[in-house]
């Protein structure tokens, strides 16, 4: 038996995990992402946590298989990540960089790809060849397993399904400098965001006019409560939500539309709102397609970073 | 040296070809496509034109490696269509009745797929692994080209991408039954629509006004020779086009965007309109992907029916 780690690097924190050749997380913990300096300390902190575990563990290094890394933000098939704003970091080639560091091979993809092979590999999308994740939190990210494998894409930028324009008529300025892109609507903040034009624009009678700061949550046990503005705010983003999907799968037309991030956990709740939009919506022959929830929570991406290195190191 | 033979099934003529394993078209032709009677002659037509070619060249049966075939609707991977409205036909598995009437071996794909395919292997896309293919004609048609093959999704639907909304706030309804798509705007009736609804709206005198019917290429010619109407009318097209690949390659982030297509006959002036609109809109590490016009023509379905047959019966 072999061993391996996989590491998922976030702006906030960086999760770490080891794993045997079968796939079984056999420990897991997290380190401060250190953003000061441009993150030069970054990848030094991580190979400085992987020795401590190897030391602490007396681990033989010959068992290290190698290390899977997932990375906020466009890796291409060498490992170079074009720009991390959440990092600080430029242009740089985290799979050399890791490698010299630790003096393990290291395998590099972008997060939201590596959280879709974690949850086709060990996840909600376990036995599906052909899947995309879509994962509604802070922002949006998108991961397409093809074939088992990520699609990475020609400039490791598959799969950025939260850029897609859901509206050209959109007046206001999203934080990434378009106006209209789906995570503008349909990510958590986008659902706030929502509900705050429903009440600005309404006279409804709510709760949600007494809850601040007003959350996705508070919006959907309100809707599930029966509260009409949270009910209206809630089918209005269904509505884009489905044409977001149905938009993604005339292109891809998956097995299975895996839904991901903190909106999820709305769960049954969600799928149904979105079924019939989603239906409306998209190519005849893709109408049936399979959609469920993702599993793995948080330790997506550190399984898909070693499932990556796995297939990279052990043929 | 073997040989086989590529089919392009159209909704009003058939188009043959007879190739060598090296990819040299050696013969074509046409047949007309009877879809009277739900479509029930259009194979056994197929299959006679064949065998009469086979016998009138006196080619050995042997050197036939077999049939590819494009079809203009969902295929799926056993070869089953689901429902082509063109062609009369509900559900048929092709591959089976094609090989039941001809002896030889058959696969089949969607027609806008394995013209990606074809273009990939012996035109715009020469050189090229990752692609997309989208056909700008009458209709919208898309086809997926992934580490040299084509990508067909889970129901024959992958590339579908003339359905994904671009406008939802478009009024009126398109032929397919959605509003806003991007048939709707950037297929050569597309550009007729927009041309017409800016002449309604607006008083600019324009060369257009005398032209009946408008067509596609009547508006580029006048924006070429600087009707500020047909400009205006491309300036609106070029944004909603631009949009849309950038929505496309959000998805698929490929090496190369080939543009084929009655459109795509304006070439240069096309790439140089849409580009800058496309380039505002999509994810920032993809902006500098190749754009270029499809080379095949109406010979992109044949090839690269004969190039799936190759793939698939030549390993």
């Amino acid at each position: 038996m072999k061993y391996g780690f996989g590491v998922d690097l976030g702006g906030t924190t960086v999760k770490l995990a080891y794993f045997d050749t079968n796939g079984s997380l056999l420990d897991k913990w997290e380190i401060p992402t250190v953003t000061a300096n441009a993150g030069a300390q970054i990848l030094p902190d991580i190979a400085a946590s992987i020795h401590s575990y190897i030391h602490t563990h007396r681990i033989q290094k010959e068992a290290v298989l190698g290390i899977g890394i997932g990375v906020p933000g466009p890796v291409d098939s060498k490992g170079t990540v074009n720009r991390c704003v959440n990092l600080g970091w430029d242009s740089l080639n985290v799979e050399h960089a890791l490698s010299a560091l630790t003096g393990f091979p290291v395998r590099a993809g972008n997060d939201a790809n590596l959280a879709a092979l974690g949850e086709c590999w060990k996840g909600g999308g376990q036995g599906c060849e052909n899947m995309v994740l879509v994962t509604l939190g802070t922002g949006i990210g998108g991961g397409i397993i093809i074939n088992g494998s990520v699609f990475f894409g020609a400039h490791g930028s598959a799969g950025e399904i939260g850029h897609m324009i859901l509206n050209r008529n959109e007046q206001e300025l999203h934080t990434s400098g378009v106006r209209g892109c789906a995570e503008q609507y349909c990510s958590a903040t986008g659902i706030v965001r929502l509900a705050n034009r429903y009440l600005e624009n309404n006279d409804t009678p709510s709760v949600l006019r007494n809850i601040h700061p007003l959350t996705c949550k508070a919006v959907f046990d309100a809707g599930n409560r029966g509260d009409p503005a949270a009910q209206a705010i809630l089918e209005a983003f269904y509505e884009l939500l489905g044409e977001f999907l149905a938009n993604v799968c005339n292109v891809l037309d998956p097995e299975l539309v895996l839904l991901g991030g903190g909106v999820s956990k709305a769960g049954s709740t969600l799928l149904e709102g979105v079924r019939p939009y989603f239906r409306q919506k998209v190519f005849h022959a893709i109408k049936d397609v399979d959609f469920s929830i993702a599993a793995l929570g948080n330790d997506a991406g550190v399984y898909g970073a070693f499932k990556l290195a796995l297939q990279s190191f052990c043929k």
